[in-house]
């Protein structure tokens, strides 16, 4: 607790300040009062909420919000402190306190010459030592200098990694596909071995590079799918020296990584500094330099900084993180909303939702304070969600007329690479559409008097608009929810940066293993599990 | 509303029914009851609450339901005629009142002998047509007798369509995979022109076979990729003529197939008693038939056809989709469930869940009953899944210690086809261990005193195990789902099968689209959406 300053008094809880009772009696002079409403009393209305910040428009005015309603909740931003977490999450201090851990993601994407202090030490050369590794052995695969064990250049690049080793590096390379170099990238995660084989099928072993993304080297899923790799290699190159000229590592772990057989120069470290759903700005983007290039990812880097200074900088009623994650907490503490709905309008996004479902709910999913109290408030919202147009095709109906009030973030990108203009204007015409007609709604008279074609509308969204899909932008966009969900994770009071609920499932997975290897189930099993086990064996054949 | 009984008296709402109240009451008796608990006071308690059915076993045992819960639940089920409203669907009845149709998914997987009679006709010798015009055309492309313009094979199929025409078909060939043909079948279904730019990108003109599944031939998405792809055509075989032999469409619109280019009878109808979230089992089920063989699409409906019979059949209290409706409404209507997480512990069911959505979402995000009544109860919940083990290390943290309850269905097959045991066994080990953490959790003594690291556990679960992931188990499953939303649907007293919540958007995206052509806004767009109109054009290169 050395980032927090000693206190006299038992720290508060969050809905016990009067800020959040403030907030409490306001939501019920909100009850009823409609967004559309408030657009008729205010032509001003989407001047005063909306904010830009270099080509990236957040449109907030959608939302059951006045500008009495945005002050008391930048009045809690303030009383949780969150420009002071946000500052001591900057200067490296250790506000991972379970861990005991600096939080320095935003390290990665700064300048050589700034100067961040972990434990005595600036990391800033680290930083850009990594990053000059990454570079040179990049240039060096793409210009066909590195050759496989049989002389041939690299054609194929298999990510292998799961979680933040996967969701962030795969995304980016979907994202990016416009930017794409020469090399076919791919990513295997899931233990099952349906993954890897499916992913090799076809694959040129004397062509292929395999990057083992692990930090500690042992992570179960990630070593069962290195380990079918290197037989599927060796099986064809039949020689251990192969492995060099067609593995590399992501990791710290020096010891395992040259025991599988890896080079110690083809390591590439990064620090416990980096938690895995912020890791594709570290080492753990080499995959994505090898997909779109060096210089893609350093711009991607510098959207990702571009990000950061403008939440380190501009005030908290126009800082766009600070306002989606003020936003985001007024309807899951104060409205009753379970999720949010985040809906890119670009294909090239198709896996952005995933990868947040890993930063939002990995991060705050807790029900502990930092002091160690049970919560009395709802904390981290269900994300989901799936590119517009697609959605509106499948699960918008429940957003427009369940019984749910599922905010929804709409994304868009204005200029396009491929040319195809009139299906982009298609494109966020539904996006603008959407939006607008969630608000709007549409009565009983205008719904031919019948009640199952009544629209209730005044559902809030909010609308993130860019120039273009590029990696600047990208690196923006980013960067942007990975500040919402810490600021949330500070107004919630609790620790976004540690995952022990992650752990037991490991634990009973091991137990559960050995009674596989025994034909029964683990001492003392509940007759559920004992019933699978033994219905596994049954079907067995 | 032909299907109901006249009644004298209003019809009950579900919340005011005794079973409810009843439910009501029991619900304060089972605040305190752990799962655990339940487990150690029965050791027979697996035994009493799973089921199993042609190689599928549903356990239903890690949920918070005594025997005396399950008794209440169907005694609702019972009360809201769930069994005779399942008869009525299977009959043909107009049971989609607001449409004035029969919902009859369930014939297109029935015999050619059997007789389901729709306004005086028996549709099933339609049925069975249908499905040997597609057997035929599937052959003749499978062994090569059909060839494109230039004389050559179609070595490329890519299936254009959205929502049901898109889900449900991608979904199945992605599960199949281990069953494909020689054809590498493609999907395209965002009118965001990167999807077809990416999918036809190293495809040949000449050996690619387009096929159009739009029921109206009208749907702005499809349309848009159809004209796209047809231009694409057109640029290498410079032939008008060429369209014939690279385009089938799967629509009931033959003018306007017709005018676009395609012969009659390369047109595969439907009927309008087909819903498009359940229309892959219909014509729209050619891409499958391309992918797998007609053979293996034919064992799809086989597998449907037998969770048919096991629905149509078996008691309430052992009937696999009624059991799963009840919880999911004891769940969502007790213990104030907004969501449900269905995690395939298979990466060929990666596209499960996002199938699901549509299914689930789309039928049951309703908030006004059949008698037109604005509900007094919350209906449909979220879905939202990805595959285990990926999830485990991205969202479960939530699920585990979030505050949210979250039902979760785990899915799992035994045997698999590539030979690699090891990792099945991981991966099911990871499957059983994750349900039993979700019930046990860990308390704070087992957790080193540390608050953060406990788990609450008794958090519920179903098992979903069978015996290998084939086109029968595979349409069983699917049909398990689409019963289990049908019955949900009854209790809840809404129309699954309409979709009006999709209509206001599509009218507003017109006038957008129409406003963009002028330069402007709609007449009296609200100030967001006239901004971020001009945004579009500020950022517009």
């Amino acid at each position: 607790m050395s980032s927090q300053p000693a206190r006299s008094m038992p720290f508060p809880m969050l809905n016990e300040r009067p800020e959040w009772v403030a907030l409490a009696k306001h939501r019920k002079a909100m009850e009823s009062v409609s967004i559309k409403s408030l657009f008729a009393q205010d032509a001003q209305r989407f001047d005063r909420f909306h904010v830009s910040h270099e080509g990236m428009l957040l449109d907030y005015s959608k939302h059951r919000v006045t500008a009495e309603t945005m002050t008391l909740l930048v009045n809690l931003a303030r009383a949780c402190d969150v420009e002071g977490w946000r500052d001591r999450m900057f200067e490296g201090d250790a506000i991972n306190e379970s861990e005991g851990r600096a939080v320095l993601h935003t390290a990665l994407r700064r300048p050589a010459a700034d100067k961040v202090m972990v434990d005595g030490e600036n990391v800033m050369p680290f930083v850009h030592g990594v990053l000059k590794q990454m570079k040179a052995f990049t240039e060096s695969v793409l210009s066909k200098q590195w050759k496989g064990h049989t002389g041939k250049p690299i054609e194929t690049v298999v990510n292998i990694g799961i979680g933040g080793s996967d969701l962030g590096p795969y995304m980016v390379c979907e994202a990016l596909k416009p930017f794409k170099t020469r090399l076919d990238v791919r990513f295997v995660s899931n233990v099952d071995g349906a993954h890897i084989h499916e992913t090799v099928k076809g694959c040129d072993p004397e062509t292929t590079l395999f990057i083992v993304a692990s930090k500690t080297f042992t992570t179960q899923e990630t070593m069962a799918n290195a380990d079918t790799a290197k037989k599927w290699l060796l099986a064809a190159l039949k020689d251990q020296a192969a492995i060099a000229k067609h593995f590399v590592a992501l990791s710290t772990n020096e010891k395992a990584v040259q025991a599988f057989g890896i080079a110690p120069e083809n390591m590439f470290p990064f620090r416990d500094w980096v938690g895995g759903r912020y890791s594709l700005w570290s080492a753990i983007g080499l995959s994505i330099c090898l997909a779109v290039g060096f210089d893609n990812f350093e711009k991607l880097l510098a959207g990702g900084h571009a990000m950061d200074r403008h939440f380190q900088t501009a005030p908290l009623d126009k800082n766009m993180p600070v306002i989606m994650a003020l936003l985001g907490l007024w309807y899951r503490n104060f409205w009753n909303a379970d999720s949010i709905a985040v809906l890119p309008y670009s294909q090239y996004l198709h896996r952005f939702t995933a990868f947040l479902q890993q930063m939002d709910m990995e991060s705050n999913g807790k029900s502990v304070d930092r002091q160690g109290r049970r919560v009395g408030y709802e904390t981290g919202p269900i994300v989901f969600g799936e590119p517009g147009t697609n959605g509106q095709h499948a699960f918008y109906q429940l957003i427009h007329q369940g019984t749910s009030l599922i905010p929804c973030d709409f994304i868009g990108a204005v200029n396009i690479e491929n040319g195809l203009q009139e299906h982009q204007r298609m494109l966020l015409a539904n996006m603008i559409a959407q939006a607008q007609a969630l608000m709007d709604g549409r009565g009983l008279a205008a719904s031919g008097n019948d009640p199952q074609k009544v629209f209730e509308g005044n559902r809030p969204s909010t609308t993130i608009l860019f120039d273009r899909l590029d990696p600047i932008r990208l690196g923006m966009l980013i960067a942007l929810y990975e500040h919402k969900v810490f600021v949330q994770g500070i107004l919630w009071n609790i620790n976004s940066f540690d995952q022990w609920g992650v752990e037991l499932g490991k634990v009973l997975a091991k137990n559960i293993l050995s009674a596989m290897d025994k034909g029964g189930a683990p001492d003392g099993a509940d007759s559920s599990t004992a019933g699978l086990l033994a219905a596994l064996r049954k079907f067995h054949h």
